[in-house]
């Protein structure tokens, strides 16, 4: 499905309503003639906590400034009490207007296009029935929303870096050549494998310096979704881009993770702002699935902070939490993902529609403008 | 049991052990001649960590300057080592009298009275079989502590907003009157509902104008603790008290969930400071059982913040999560609670007394000054 | 094991690797002859993003400035795109060399040696059947590494506070005595006592004031790890330092609690920094198993931020939450431990080896300096 075929979607399902909200106008209580800047001007009595609800929520800003290029809010809140907080309704319906055209745009730009796309499955090279995978780190600029671009620190020019997949009982190799300006290593983070290729410098190997290359080669045994990433100077490294999902796949799938779409999903909230894959809304990828298959979704933390990831219309059932199985499978429709976590859902795709999937730590997900930063859907089609 | 009922429960529970202390005063440890604010004065070396501590924890103040009203501590600790901090006994005795003094005030007034109560039970309107629910959102004033007035957008004059509960297959009809400066919207956060009612505008509908009403109507088909919020601008709506608790009914409760008393819990740390169902302690509501019933209560974050709840005195046991049976209930004391969940615990009531029910980030819900904010308790009545 | 013997483990695990690396330098990979302070000057553009992420991560300063003292980065990494950001290979090599220089000195540190020891078992004393355990609060200063000393409140000069074990069924006495210069009280929490035991000024008990001492007596009811801590002005006087673990034993253990070490972890996040048993890499102390054998380990948090303990190259299995068995244990590599929780989990040391044991959340366990604060290892031997 193209990105203008999701657009058509999403006007024809707000048809209806907009035909019903075109009448309300029409029967007299459309916007007043007052133009939106006069109104807003009139009204402009500031808010100071909106300053602080449009940067990133529950924590200090460690967006290195990405965050702080959006504009301030242009509408702020009157402070008035009761109704319309003390604007007449054309000065409230003016204002919503000036508001609501920012949320649109936001909206009718999904999913927008950008340069990179991050997460990519990387095919192995075979050597000798070894998978062989060859990562180069390497300064450059990503773009996580249209004209936006931030500083990474990338494996292979992708944010995150490419996906490794490879089958439980496999011998894999990994060779990271680096060419950053200090030294790195790679940790398999949650990939039981001997203590030599842990990637921790100093403890378990030195640290691999600018134009040295380093081998890892182990054997996959603990299936489940991992991730790979920067083990040295890693707040940095890390939080700039030094990360990839891991996946062992299982030689015998369960039943329960037969599923028709396998998606990774990797949060993070560091330089590059709120991101899922290294992107934020509307360039983040909407998941799509046909009404009656199911999805799994990966979700990876790689960033400083929490996020409870929502979906709308459908629970999600929880199967495996760092690759290890649960017990027995658990519903939520939001799940709360910790820096290092890996949590693998299941849905059941049985409500067609275009479903919001987003951060719950609101502030990570949506401002005075609209939608950014944690906002996906998942795109059920009848 | 009125408030002063609770006050004389508590003034009863501490008799005996402050016999003791009138004892231990009268053999010659009391407090001597210094007033205590000489003594604060002559050791009133500042504390620069206490700055801190006092604001919201583990996260940039999001409060929009609501606890920066809270005065600066009167009694900063002394930076001294060894006994009594390099105080003599009279200097800390003074110190502790006029810091306990400030704690007593905020416990004798528990639970403290003021203007408006949030969370009320909202009885519907029957129209041919379907249950309406009406509410207005608009701006008003609201009493958090007392004396505390804040900037609330609120649903008919309630934050939370007047609770929902409906019956599993019940026909429902919410319609919703805006009365703000700003476009609005409803998102049944949990409900599962087809896409044309799930309120997230350019998405599913079109914003709901200021002056305009807007209709949301649906079968409720999945039992469990759900909420009801804004979904445009919401990290400013939401986080302004436009948020309630949505509950549906199971047709067939387990026996698990056959209860004496259902109480709902919302937690909120946005612009009206940390607050459970819109008050901060002394004005939260205490829960109230008998000896030997069973309690449940229902956790729902509408903030941007966790908020891991602790109960004294006796275990919790989750049973539901976001709606959801878990596989197993399993126990606990203390339940960590991130922003858009909702977790159901069954408290078996078999411990007489007041107990401490708070938030455990500390710094959410004591200072210098006493307790305040996410702080309640349950009263187990022998 | 002596601190000397992990030294000389550490030194030969990567003995093989550093071999590697001297031969690829040989091979005319090595450090050019510019000097690391030339290079570095030459290159030091800045970058803003590195002040906020060396600092505490998703979350205020609530260090007190303990944190501050770290010094500036040496080495600001350069902001230019592609190979080596824009340096060439001998400037980028000795920017490396000289970072690496500073991680490899904090590593060879481990475990290093301060000042004072916290959580270490108290012998009660008997008096008639009841097991008496006597405590002392007073200030002190505290050293969480070598040459950091932070201001503390202390029980019995230890942070965290001595370890209180005794055996469900046992009866139990605490007196604590105050030397601080206010009032304190203790709350056991997680422990189901009488209300009169509960710790909470003005609702259980009066504040105990400079000078006094109160006594606390309850029988041991409930298995498990649980905690003490002070319960007035607690912000301030938990985040100083007066907490501890207090465990119940049972009486008759379950097969999957007997395991060969049992170790306490308490994190937090304080005045003191970020710290694990009230140290902070490299002064942590290593827990040690030999291969085959099985480690439990109780992590508390008494901090104000959540924590995802991460473990290398083995999973935890996750057995109880606050004290109370799980319905089934579930297996994790990173469990999120938010303020006020105990997980106990068990590892099964099967795997060799000087394994990396830290928060999650980057910003808690390493900087450009290399790792500090909530970092430790767990030393599987042969």
């Amino acid at each position: 499905m193209s990105a203008d075929t999701i657009a058509d979607r999403l006007r024809q399902q707000i048809a209806t309503a907009t035909s019903r909200r075109a009448f309300l106008r029409q029967a007299g209580l459309a916007t007043a003639a007052v133009g939106a800047t006069g109104a807003l001007a009139a009204c402009a009595q500031g808010d100071a906590a909106q300053a602080n609800q449009a940067t990133p929520g529950g924590a200090a800003d460690h967006s290195g400034g990405a965050m702080a290029a959006r504009p301030a809010p242009a509408a702020p809140a009157p402070g008035g009490e009761g109704v319309y907080g003390g604007l007449t309704l054309e000065q409230a319906r003016a204002r919503a207007d000036a508001m609501d055209a920012m949320h649109e745009k936001g909206v009718k730009a999904f999913p927008a296009k950008t340069q990179g796309m991050g997460n990519q499955v990387l095919d192995p090279r075979l050597d000798k029935g070894v998978k062989v995978f060859e990562l180069t780190a390497r300064p450059m600029k990503w773009e996580t929303e249209p004209g936006k671009f931030v500083y990474a620190w990338a494996y292979n020019e992708q944010v995150p870096g490419p996906q490794i997949r490879v089958t439980e009982g496999d011998r894999v190799r990994v060779v990271i050549k680096n060419e950053l300006p200090e030294s790195t290593a790679i940790h398999f983070h949650g990939v039981v494998l001997p203590i030599a290729q842990d990637g921790v410098p100093f403890i378990t190997q030195p640290p691999v310096k600018p134009g040295e290359s380093y081998t890892y080669e182990f054997t996959a045994k603990n299936a489940g979704s991992h991730m790979y990433h920067s083990h040295i100077n890693a707040a940095k490294q890390v939080g700039s881009g030094l990360l990839g999902a891991f996946i062992i796949e299982p030689k015998r799938p369960r039943a329960i993770e037969k599923v028709d779409v396998d998606y990774v999903m990797v949060l993070n909230d560091g330089v590059h702002g709120y991101t899922l894959n290294g992107k934020g809304f509307p360039a983040t990828e909407p998941i799509k699935a046909k009404l009656g298959q199911k999805v799994r979704v990966r979700f990876m933390n790689e960033g400083m902070m929490i996020h409870p990831m929502h979906l709308h219309g459908m629970p999600m059932t929880v199967i495996d939490k760092d690759g290890w199985a649960q017990p027995a499978p658990w519903k939520c429709d939001t799940l709360n993902i910790a820096p290092g976590e890996r949590w693998d859902v299941v849905i059941d795709c049985d409500n067609p529609g275009v479903w919001a999937f987003h951060c719950h730590i609101l502030p990570h997900a949506e401002g005075e403008h609209g939608m950014f930063g944690m906002v996906t859907a998942l795109i059920v089609e009848k």
